[in-house]
Protein backbone atom coordinates (compact mmCIF):
# COMPACT_ATOMS: atom_id res chain seq x y z
CA UNK A 1 0.00 0.00 0.00
CA UNK A 2 2.95 2.16 0.34
CA UNK A 3 2.98 3.81 -3.12
CA UNK A 4 -0.16 5.72 -1.99
CA UNK A 5 0.94 7.53 0.42
CA UNK A 6 1.28 10.94 -0.10
CA UNK A 7 5.06 12.10 0.41
CA UNK A 8 6.80 12.97 3.52
CA UNK A 9 8.08 16.82 4.04
CA UNK A 10 9.77 17.30 7.12
CA UNK A 11 12.23 20.33 6.35
CA UNK A 12 11.97 23.78 6.63
CA UNK A 13 12.43 24.75 3.31
CA UNK A 14 10.60 22.54 1.10
CA UNK A 15 8.71 24.52 -0.94
CA UNK A 16 5.47 22.34 -0.54
CA UNK A 17 5.64 23.63 3.31
CA UNK A 18 6.52 27.01 2.92
CA UNK A 19 3.69 27.42 -0.07
CA UNK A 20 1.26 26.38 2.61
CA UNK A 21 3.31 28.65 5.51
CA UNK A 22 2.58 31.57 3.11
CA UNK A 23 -1.21 31.20 3.61
CA UNK A 24 -1.27 32.31 7.02
CA UNK A 25 -0.31 35.87 4.99
CA UNK A 26 -3.07 37.79 4.21
CA UNK A 27 -1.45 39.30 1.10
CA UNK A 28 -0.99 35.65 -0.13
CA UNK A 29 -4.48 34.66 0.64
CA UNK A 30 -5.77 37.84 -1.09
CA UNK A 31 -3.45 37.66 -4.41
CA UNK A 32 -4.18 33.36 -4.39
CA UNK A 33 -7.60 33.38 -3.76
CA UNK A 34 -6.75 30.06 -1.18
CA UNK A 35 -7.28 29.77 2.40
CA UNK A 36 -6.11 27.57 4.91
CA UNK A 37 -8.44 24.92 7.06
CA UNK A 38 -7.50 22.35 9.69
CA UNK A 39 -9.09 19.73 11.57
CA UNK A 40 -11.60 17.32 11.02
CA UNK A 41 -14.74 18.58 11.31
CA UNK A 42 -13.56 21.75 9.12
CA UNK A 43 -12.73 19.58 6.26
CA UNK A 44 -15.59 17.37 6.79
CA UNK A 45 -17.62 19.97 6.31
CA UNK A 46 -15.52 21.53 3.26
CA UNK A 47 -16.68 17.74 1.35
CA UNK A 48 -19.62 17.77 2.62
CA UNK A 49 -20.37 21.59 1.11
CA UNK A 50 -18.89 21.29 -1.71
CA UNK A 51 -16.23 23.45 -0.97
CA UNK A 52 -13.06 23.52 -3.72
CA UNK A 53 -10.29 21.88 -2.12
CA UNK A 54 -6.84 21.66 -3.54
CA UNK A 55 -4.88 19.93 -1.72
CA UNK A 56 -4.56 18.39 1.87
CA UNK A 57 -2.18 18.16 4.53
CA UNK A 58 -1.98 15.41 7.02
CA UNK A 59 0.66 14.54 10.54
CA UNK A 60 -0.48 10.59 10.68
CA UNK A 61 1.16 11.03 13.89
CA UNK A 62 -1.59 13.16 14.93
CA UNK A 63 -4.26 11.73 13.33
CA UNK A 64 -5.78 9.28 15.99
CA UNK A 65 -9.44 9.71 15.04
CA UNK A 66 -10.58 6.62 12.86
CA UNK A 67 -13.25 9.00 11.05
CA UNK A 68 -10.40 11.41 10.64
CA UNK A 69 -8.53 8.24 9.22
CA UNK A 70 -10.75 7.43 6.76
CA UNK A 71 -11.82 11.14 5.17
CA UNK A 72 -7.92 11.49 4.56
CA UNK A 73 -8.36 8.00 3.18
CA UNK A 74 -10.80 9.05 1.05
CA UNK A 75 -9.58 12.43 -0.13
CA UNK A 76 -6.24 10.98 -1.05
CA UNK A 77 -7.74 8.17 -3.53
CA UNK A 78 -10.05 11.02 -4.93
CA UNK A 79 -6.88 11.75 -6.97
CA UNK A 80 -6.26 15.74 -4.69
CA UNK A 81 -2.88 16.18 -4.20
CA UNK A 82 -1.40 15.63 -0.96
CA UNK A 83 1.62 15.79 1.60
CA UNK A 84 2.12 14.51 4.72
CA UNK A 85 4.27 16.90 7.09
CA UNK A 86 6.18 16.02 10.18
CA UNK A 87 4.66 17.10 13.52
CA UNK A 88 7.01 20.20 13.89
CA UNK A 89 5.78 21.81 10.26
CA UNK A 90 2.32 20.67 10.82
CA UNK A 91 2.25 22.38 14.03
CA UNK A 92 3.36 25.84 12.66
CA UNK A 93 0.50 25.98 10.58
CA UNK A 94 -2.32 25.54 12.76
CA UNK A 95 -3.61 27.67 15.87
CA UNK A 96 -5.16 25.03 17.50
CA UNK A 97 -4.40 24.23 20.70
CA UNK A 98 -4.96 20.32 19.89
CA UNK A 99 -4.15 19.83 15.76
CA UNK A 100 -6.22 16.96 14.53
CA UNK A 101 -3.50 16.10 11.99
CA UNK A 102 -5.59 16.86 9.10
CA UNK A 103 -6.07 20.31 7.11
CA UNK A 104 -6.33 21.42 3.42
CA UNK A 105 -6.12 24.09 1.15
CA UNK A 106 -9.45 25.10 -0.01
CA UNK A 107 -10.41 27.88 -2.73
CA UNK A 108 -11.87 31.01 -1.68
CA UNK A 109 -15.23 31.77 -3.02
CA UNK A 110 -16.99 34.82 -3.63
CA UNK A 111 -20.38 35.40 -4.89
CA UNK A 112 -21.00 38.25 -7.45
CA UNK A 113 -24.07 41.19 -6.30
CA UNK A 114 -25.71 40.61 -9.60
CA UNK A 115 -26.33 36.83 -8.81
CA UNK A 116 -27.88 37.56 -5.78
CA UNK A 117 -31.45 37.77 -5.88
CA UNK A 118 -33.30 38.99 -2.96
CA UNK A 119 -35.84 36.65 -2.16
CA UNK A 120 -39.02 36.99 -0.28
CA UNK A 121 -38.49 36.34 2.82
CA UNK A 122 -34.80 36.84 2.76
CA UNK A 123 -32.43 37.20 5.78
CA UNK A 124 -28.60 38.46 4.94
CA UNK A 125 -26.22 40.38 7.32
CA UNK A 126 -23.59 43.38 6.39
CA UNK A 127 -20.71 43.26 7.86
CA UNK A 128 -18.07 46.53 8.29
CA UNK A 129 -14.43 46.52 9.98
CA UNK A 130 -15.23 43.59 12.44
CA UNK A 131 -11.58 44.10 13.77
CA UNK A 132 -11.40 40.68 15.94
CA UNK A 133 -11.01 37.66 12.92
CA UNK A 134 -12.65 35.43 16.36
CA UNK A 135 -15.86 37.65 16.43
CA UNK A 136 -16.18 37.69 12.53
CA UNK A 137 -16.18 33.61 12.39
CA UNK A 138 -18.35 33.58 15.03
CA UNK A 139 -20.46 35.84 13.16
CA UNK A 140 -20.28 33.58 10.34
CA UNK A 141 -21.41 30.93 12.47
CA UNK A 142 -24.53 32.61 13.28
CA UNK A 143 -25.25 33.33 10.57
CA UNK A 144 -25.48 29.71 9.56
CA UNK A 145 -27.34 28.63 12.26
CA UNK A 146 -29.89 31.12 11.62
CA UNK A 147 -30.59 30.82 7.79
CA UNK A 148 -28.87 34.02 6.80
CA UNK A 149 -28.91 34.19 2.80
CA UNK A 150 -25.55 35.23 2.51
CA UNK A 151 -23.19 37.48 3.83
CA UNK A 152 -22.17 41.20 2.63
CA UNK A 153 -18.19 42.16 3.35
CA UNK A 154 -18.82 46.04 3.26
CA UNK A 155 -15.22 47.87 2.08
CA UNK A 156 -11.75 46.19 1.44
CA UNK A 157 -10.74 45.46 4.64
CA UNK A 158 -12.20 42.51 6.29
CA UNK A 159 -10.89 39.00 6.13
CA UNK A 160 -13.28 35.86 6.42
CA UNK A 161 -10.13 33.14 5.42
CA UNK A 162 -8.20 34.59 8.11
CA UNK A 163 -7.43 31.23 10.14
CA UNK A 164 -8.50 33.01 13.00
CA UNK A 165 -11.61 33.71 11.51
CA UNK A 166 -11.45 29.99 9.64
CA UNK A 167 -11.23 28.54 13.55
CA UNK A 168 -14.02 30.37 14.80
CA UNK A 169 -16.31 30.07 11.79
CA UNK A 170 -16.33 25.99 12.87
CA UNK A 171 -17.35 25.29 9.28
CA UNK A 172 -19.66 27.39 8.66
CA UNK A 173 -17.89 29.33 5.92
CA UNK A 174 -18.61 26.75 3.67
CA UNK A 175 -22.46 26.88 3.41
CA UNK A 176 -22.34 30.69 3.15
CA UNK A 177 -22.51 32.76 0.40
CA UNK A 178 -20.13 36.12 0.50
CA UNK A 179 -20.22 39.21 -1.72
CA UNK A 180 -16.91 41.46 -0.94
CA UNK A 181 -18.86 45.44 -2.06
CA UNK A 182 -18.59 48.74 -1.85
CA UNK A 183 -21.50 50.61 0.09
CA UNK A 184 -22.51 52.28 -2.92
CA UNK A 185 -22.92 48.78 -4.70
CA UNK A 186 -24.72 47.24 -1.40
CA UNK A 187 -27.20 50.39 -1.32
CA UNK A 188 -28.38 49.58 -4.81
CA UNK A 189 -28.73 46.21 -4.46
CA UNK A 190 -30.89 46.51 -1.57
CA UNK A 191 -32.84 49.59 -3.01
CA UNK A 192 -33.18 47.53 -6.45
CA UNK A 193 -34.54 44.52 -4.28
CA UNK A 194 -36.95 46.21 -2.02
CA UNK A 195 -34.94 44.56 0.81
CA UNK A 196 -34.91 46.85 3.92
CA UNK A 197 -31.70 47.70 5.45
CA UNK A 198 -31.70 47.67 9.62
CA UNK A 199 -28.45 49.13 11.51
CA UNK A 200 -27.11 47.84 14.68
CA UNK A 201 -26.25 50.75 16.91
CA UNK A 202 -26.12 52.06 20.83
CA UNK A 203 -28.12 54.99 19.35
CA UNK A 204 -30.56 53.76 17.16
CA UNK A 205 -34.43 54.64 18.65
CA UNK A 206 -35.95 51.79 17.87
CA UNK A 207 -35.81 49.00 20.25
CA UNK A 208 -35.32 45.80 18.48
CA UNK A 209 -37.93 43.54 19.21
CA UNK A 210 -40.60 46.29 18.82
CA UNK A 211 -39.69 46.07 15.10
CA UNK A 212 -41.42 43.68 12.44
CA UNK A 213 -39.45 42.81 10.32
CA UNK A 214 -42.07 41.67 7.48
CA UNK A 215 -39.83 42.19 4.62
CA UNK A 216 -36.67 40.73 3.00
CA UNK A 217 -33.90 42.34 5.55
CA UNK A 218 -30.54 42.97 5.71
CA UNK A 219 -29.16 43.60 9.10
CA UNK A 220 -25.92 45.52 9.09
CA UNK A 221 -23.02 44.93 12.25
CA UNK A 222 -20.26 47.38 12.67
CA UNK A 223 -16.69 47.59 14.43
CA UNK A 224 -16.06 46.89 17.80
CA UNK A 225 -15.40 49.97 19.06
CA UNK A 226 -16.54 52.59 16.61
CA UNK A 227 -19.84 50.72 15.54
CA UNK A 228 -21.20 51.37 12.19
CA UNK A 229 -19.50 53.91 9.97
CA UNK A 230 -21.69 56.83 9.16
CA UNK A 231 -21.91 56.12 5.41
CA UNK A 232 -23.24 52.99 6.47
CA UNK A 233 -25.86 54.39 8.65
CA UNK A 234 -26.93 56.28 5.93
CA UNK A 235 -27.68 53.83 3.91
CA UNK A 236 -30.47 52.16 6.44
CA UNK A 237 -33.81 52.20 6.95
CA UNK A 238 -33.85 51.90 10.52
CA UNK A 239 -31.49 52.66 13.54
CA UNK A 240 -32.54 49.55 15.86
CA UNK A 241 -30.98 49.14 19.71
CA UNK A 242 -30.28 45.99 21.82
CA UNK A 243 -31.52 47.89 25.22
CA UNK A 244 -29.32 47.22 28.40
CA UNK A 245 -30.07 47.21 31.85
CA UNK A 246 -27.97 49.34 34.81
CA UNK A 247 -24.97 51.40 33.01
CA UNK A 248 -23.64 48.94 31.02
CA UNK A 249 -23.35 50.62 27.20
CA UNK A 250 -22.54 48.00 25.14
CA UNK A 251 -22.41 43.88 24.48
CA UNK A 252 -19.63 42.16 22.65
CA UNK A 253 -20.30 42.79 18.51
CA UNK A 254 -21.35 39.03 17.83
CA UNK A 255 -23.58 38.38 21.22
CA UNK A 256 -25.33 41.66 19.32
CA UNK A 257 -25.54 39.89 15.98
CA UNK A 258 -26.79 36.40 17.70
CA UNK A 259 -29.20 38.31 19.93
CA UNK A 260 -30.51 40.22 16.54
CA UNK A 261 -30.57 37.71 13.72
CA UNK A 262 -32.34 35.18 16.48
CA UNK A 263 -34.64 37.54 16.90
CA UNK A 264 -35.86 38.10 13.27
CA UNK A 265 -35.46 34.88 12.57
CA UNK A 266 -37.35 33.81 14.77
CA UNK A 267 -40.03 36.42 13.75
CA UNK A 268 -39.39 34.97 10.19
CA UNK A 269 -40.85 31.44 11.28
CA UNK A 270 -43.60 32.81 13.16
CA UNK A 271 -45.28 35.63 10.98
CA UNK B 1 5.87 67.97 42.53
CA UNK B 2 8.47 65.52 42.14
CA UNK B 3 8.19 63.95 45.36
CA UNK B 4 4.83 63.18 44.60
CA UNK B 5 5.63 60.65 42.21
CA UNK B 6 5.43 56.98 42.42
CA UNK B 7 8.98 54.94 42.34
CA UNK B 8 10.20 54.39 38.99
CA UNK B 9 10.78 50.23 38.53
CA UNK B 10 12.84 49.52 35.13
CA UNK B 11 14.62 46.24 36.19
CA UNK B 12 12.85 42.95 35.35
CA UNK B 13 14.37 41.54 38.61
CA UNK B 14 12.71 43.93 40.98
CA UNK B 15 10.51 42.70 43.94
CA UNK B 16 7.57 44.95 42.89
CA UNK B 17 7.30 43.91 39.01
CA UNK B 18 7.99 39.73 40.03
CA UNK B 19 5.18 40.68 41.93
CA UNK B 20 2.77 41.88 39.50
CA UNK B 21 3.83 39.67 37.14
CA UNK B 22 3.65 36.66 39.49
CA UNK B 23 -0.51 37.62 39.15
CA UNK B 24 -0.49 36.14 35.27
CA UNK B 25 -0.85 32.91 36.85
CA UNK B 26 -3.70 31.06 38.01
CA UNK B 27 -2.11 29.90 41.65
CA UNK B 28 -1.20 32.72 42.97
CA UNK B 29 -4.18 34.51 42.07
CA UNK B 30 -5.52 31.70 43.70
CA UNK B 31 -3.73 31.96 46.76
CA UNK B 32 -3.68 35.83 46.92
CA UNK B 33 -6.70 36.75 46.18
CA UNK B 34 -5.75 39.20 43.80
CA UNK B 35 -6.16 39.98 40.29
CA UNK B 36 -4.29 42.23 37.56
CA UNK B 37 -6.63 44.95 35.42
CA UNK B 38 -5.33 46.92 32.82
CA UNK B 39 -6.68 50.01 30.54
CA UNK B 40 -8.49 53.16 31.63
CA UNK B 41 -11.79 52.00 31.08
CA UNK B 42 -11.13 48.91 32.92
CA UNK B 43 -9.12 51.07 36.27
CA UNK B 44 -12.13 54.43 35.93
CA UNK B 45 -14.89 51.12 36.20
CA UNK B 46 -13.24 49.59 39.19
CA UNK B 47 -12.88 52.88 41.19
CA UNK B 48 -16.85 53.44 40.23
CA UNK B 49 -18.04 50.41 41.49
CA UNK B 50 -15.36 50.43 44.44
CA UNK B 51 -13.83 47.44 43.63
CA UNK B 52 -10.96 46.74 46.06
CA UNK B 53 -8.12 48.41 44.54
CA UNK B 54 -4.68 47.25 46.25
CA UNK B 55 -2.37 49.40 44.07
CA UNK B 56 -1.88 50.92 40.50
CA UNK B 57 1.11 50.56 38.01
CA UNK B 58 1.49 53.27 35.03
CA UNK B 59 3.98 53.26 32.00
CA UNK B 60 3.81 57.91 32.05
CA UNK B 61 5.07 56.87 28.30
CA UNK B 62 1.83 55.34 27.00
CA UNK B 63 -0.48 57.27 29.30
CA UNK B 64 -1.19 60.06 26.72
CA UNK B 65 -5.25 60.24 27.37
CA UNK B 66 -6.49 63.28 29.57
CA UNK B 67 -8.41 61.40 31.23
CA UNK B 68 -6.47 58.54 32.34
CA UNK B 69 -3.87 60.95 33.20
CA UNK B 70 -6.37 62.49 35.28
CA UNK B 71 -7.23 59.06 37.13
CA UNK B 72 -4.00 58.17 37.68
CA UNK B 73 -3.06 61.63 39.64
CA UNK B 74 -6.56 60.67 41.57
CA UNK B 75 -5.56 57.59 42.62
CA UNK B 76 -2.05 58.44 43.58
CA UNK B 77 -3.58 61.47 46.06
CA UNK B 78 -5.64 59.00 47.32
CA UNK B 79 -2.85 57.19 49.02
CA UNK B 80 -2.85 54.18 47.34
CA UNK B 81 0.62 52.67 46.64
CA UNK B 82 1.76 52.71 43.02
CA UNK B 83 4.90 51.93 40.55
CA UNK B 84 5.93 53.34 37.41
CA UNK B 85 7.17 51.01 34.86
CA UNK B 86 9.74 51.50 31.94
CA UNK B 87 7.72 50.35 28.72
CA UNK B 88 9.06 47.03 27.83
CA UNK B 89 8.27 46.22 31.80
CA UNK B 90 4.67 47.59 31.39
CA UNK B 91 4.24 45.24 28.31
CA UNK B 92 4.88 42.62 29.84
CA UNK B 93 1.82 42.75 32.44
CA UNK B 94 -0.60 43.06 29.52
CA UNK B 95 -2.35 41.51 26.70
CA UNK B 96 -3.63 44.27 25.01
CA UNK B 97 -2.99 45.21 21.58
CA UNK B 98 -2.85 48.35 22.39
CA UNK B 99 -1.61 49.05 26.15
CA UNK B 100 -3.30 52.45 27.65
CA UNK B 101 -0.39 53.04 30.21
CA UNK B 102 -2.63 52.71 33.60
CA UNK B 103 -3.64 49.14 35.49
CA UNK B 104 -3.81 48.11 39.19
CA UNK B 105 -3.81 44.90 41.30
CA UNK B 106 -7.44 44.80 42.81
CA UNK B 107 -8.41 42.37 45.50
CA UNK B 108 -11.36 39.36 44.34
CA UNK B 109 -14.49 39.54 45.84
CA UNK B 110 -16.92 36.56 46.21
CA UNK B 111 -20.52 36.18 47.51
CA UNK B 112 -21.30 33.59 50.25
CA UNK B 113 -24.50 31.74 48.45
CA UNK B 114 -26.07 32.44 52.43
CA UNK B 115 -25.71 36.04 51.50
CA UNK B 116 -27.89 35.97 48.60
CA UNK B 117 -31.36 36.44 48.84
CA UNK B 118 -33.59 35.09 45.48
CA UNK B 119 -35.55 38.42 44.85
CA UNK B 120 -38.77 37.83 43.51
CA UNK B 121 -38.36 38.55 39.72
CA UNK B 122 -34.40 37.87 39.81
CA UNK B 123 -32.29 36.47 37.11
CA UNK B 124 -29.04 34.69 37.33
CA UNK B 125 -26.60 32.78 35.49
CA UNK B 126 -24.98 29.69 36.51
CA UNK B 127 -21.40 28.47 34.40
CA UNK B 128 -20.05 25.59 34.55
CA UNK B 129 -16.66 24.55 32.21
CA UNK B 130 -16.27 27.31 30.26
CA UNK B 131 -12.85 26.61 28.45
CA UNK B 132 -11.97 30.34 26.67
CA UNK B 133 -11.32 32.82 29.16
CA UNK B 134 -12.20 35.08 26.18
CA UNK B 135 -16.08 33.13 25.95
CA UNK B 136 -16.03 33.52 29.91
CA UNK B 137 -15.76 37.58 29.98
CA UNK B 138 -18.08 38.11 27.08
CA UNK B 139 -20.23 36.02 29.30
CA UNK B 140 -19.74 38.14 32.55
CA UNK B 141 -20.43 41.25 30.00
CA UNK B 142 -23.52 40.44 28.64
CA UNK B 143 -24.58 39.32 32.27
CA UNK B 144 -24.07 42.91 33.40
CA UNK B 145 -26.14 44.37 30.32
CA UNK B 146 -29.11 42.08 30.85
CA UNK B 147 -29.13 42.55 34.78
CA UNK B 148 -28.47 39.38 36.14
CA UNK B 149 -27.98 39.29 39.91
CA UNK B 150 -25.21 37.14 39.82
CA UNK B 151 -23.14 34.49 39.19
CA UNK B 152 -22.43 31.27 40.23
CA UNK B 153 -19.13 29.52 38.87
CA UNK B 154 -19.96 25.76 39.57
CA UNK B 155 -16.96 23.47 40.45
CA UNK B 156 -13.77 24.61 40.64
CA UNK B 157 -11.99 24.82 36.99
CA UNK B 158 -13.58 28.68 36.16
CA UNK B 159 -11.10 30.92 36.66
CA UNK B 160 -13.08 34.44 36.04
CA UNK B 161 -10.25 36.35 36.88
CA UNK B 162 -7.87 35.43 34.43
CA UNK B 163 -6.62 38.57 32.86
CA UNK B 164 -8.12 37.13 28.76
CA UNK B 165 -11.53 36.77 31.06
CA UNK B 166 -10.69 40.29 32.99
CA UNK B 167 -10.44 41.51 29.43
CA UNK B 168 -13.00 40.25 27.34
CA UNK B 169 -15.69 41.40 30.55
CA UNK B 170 -14.57 45.25 29.68
CA UNK B 171 -14.80 46.22 33.37
CA UNK B 172 -18.74 44.69 34.11
CA UNK B 173 -16.93 42.01 36.47
CA UNK B 174 -16.63 44.54 38.86
CA UNK B 175 -20.45 45.09 38.94
CA UNK B 176 -21.11 41.56 39.02
CA UNK B 177 -22.06 39.45 42.30
CA UNK B 178 -19.87 36.24 42.06
CA UNK B 179 -20.18 33.04 43.77
CA UNK B 180 -17.85 29.93 43.66
CA UNK B 181 -20.21 26.62 44.71
CA UNK B 182 -20.54 22.44 44.44
CA UNK B 183 -23.30 21.82 42.09
CA UNK B 184 -24.99 20.39 45.82
CA UNK B 185 -24.30 24.02 47.22
CA UNK B 186 -26.06 25.50 44.14
CA UNK B 187 -29.24 23.06 44.09
CA UNK B 188 -30.28 23.66 47.85
CA UNK B 189 -29.88 27.10 47.15
CA UNK B 190 -32.37 27.02 44.31
CA UNK B 191 -34.96 24.51 45.86
CA UNK B 192 -34.94 26.83 49.10
CA UNK B 193 -35.07 30.15 47.62
CA UNK B 194 -37.74 28.81 44.89
CA UNK B 195 -35.73 29.79 41.63
CA UNK B 196 -36.31 27.77 38.92
CA UNK B 197 -33.23 26.62 36.89
CA UNK B 198 -33.06 26.44 33.20
CA UNK B 199 -30.34 24.47 31.55
CA UNK B 200 -29.48 25.38 28.06
CA UNK B 201 -29.02 22.26 25.91
CA UNK B 202 -28.75 21.23 22.27
CA UNK B 203 -30.79 18.37 23.13
CA UNK B 204 -33.43 20.54 25.24
CA UNK B 205 -36.96 19.69 23.92
CA UNK B 206 -38.28 22.89 24.66
CA UNK B 207 -37.72 26.03 22.05
CA UNK B 208 -36.51 29.00 24.56
CA UNK B 209 -39.07 31.43 22.96
CA UNK B 210 -42.29 29.27 24.09
CA UNK B 211 -40.90 28.96 27.73
CA UNK B 212 -42.71 31.86 30.57
CA UNK B 213 -39.68 32.78 32.40
CA UNK B 214 -42.36 33.76 35.41
CA UNK B 215 -40.39 32.82 38.48
CA UNK B 216 -37.12 33.76 40.15
CA UNK B 217 -35.23 32.14 37.46
CA UNK B 218 -31.13 31.02 36.77
CA UNK B 219 -29.53 29.94 33.60
CA UNK B 220 -27.03 27.26 33.25
CA UNK B 221 -24.52 26.99 30.62
CA UNK B 222 -21.72 24.45 30.30
CA UNK B 223 -18.76 23.92 28.17
CA UNK B 224 -17.91 24.88 24.52
CA UNK B 225 -17.43 20.78 23.14
CA UNK B 226 -19.46 18.78 25.82
CA UNK B 227 -22.23 20.97 27.35
CA UNK B 228 -23.47 21.17 30.43
CA UNK B 229 -22.52 17.84 32.38
CA UNK B 230 -24.89 15.36 33.55
CA UNK B 231 -25.24 16.43 37.29
CA UNK B 232 -25.84 19.74 35.52
CA UNK B 233 -28.76 18.61 33.91
CA UNK B 234 -29.90 16.38 36.30
CA UNK B 235 -30.60 19.30 38.96
CA UNK B 236 -32.22 21.67 35.88
CA UNK B 237 -36.20 21.84 35.95
CA UNK B 238 -36.24 22.75 31.89
CA UNK B 239 -33.94 22.12 29.45
CA UNK B 240 -34.15 24.43 26.31
CA UNK B 241 -32.92 24.23 22.90
CA UNK B 242 -32.02 27.49 20.63
CA UNK B 243 -33.33 26.31 16.94
CA UNK B 244 -31.07 26.19 14.43
CA UNK B 245 -31.98 26.02 10.70
CA UNK B 246 -29.91 23.78 7.94
CA UNK B 247 -27.72 21.75 9.11
CA UNK B 248 -25.90 23.44 11.95
CA UNK B 249 -25.61 21.62 15.03
CA UNK B 250 -24.28 24.60 17.59
CA UNK B 251 -23.15 28.20 18.10
CA UNK B 252 -20.90 30.46 20.21
CA UNK B 253 -21.46 29.96 23.80
CA UNK B 254 -21.35 33.26 24.22
CA UNK B 255 -23.99 33.81 21.60
CA UNK B 256 -25.86 31.43 23.12
CA UNK B 257 -26.46 32.68 26.52
CA UNK B 258 -26.80 35.96 25.13
CA UNK B 259 -29.39 34.91 23.05
CA UNK B 260 -31.35 33.56 26.25
CA UNK B 261 -30.41 36.35 28.63
CA UNK B 262 -31.57 38.69 26.36
CA UNK B 263 -35.30 37.05 25.72
CA UNK B 264 -35.46 36.32 29.57
CA UNK B 265 -34.67 39.64 30.24
CA UNK B 266 -37.16 40.95 27.89
CA UNK B 267 -40.05 38.96 29.00
CA UNK B 268 -38.97 39.96 32.90
CA UNK B 269 -39.30 43.76 31.61
CA UNK B 270 -42.71 43.37 29.48
CA UNK B 271 -44.80 40.44 31.59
Amino acid sequence: MHENKSPLVDNLHDRRFTTLLSLQNPHTRSHTGLYLIEGIRHVARAVEHGARIQSVFTDPSRLTNPFGQKLARRLRKSGLPGVRLSPLLYRDLTLAADPQGIGAVVQQQWATLSSLKPARNGLWLGVESIESPGNLGTIIRTAEATGVNGIFMLGSDLDPHDPACVRASMGSLFSQMLMRCTHQEFREWARSGGVVTVASSPTGLVDYKSLRYRWPTVLLVGNEKRGLSEQSLEISDYLVRIPMCGRCDSINVAVATGVLLFEMEYQRRNN
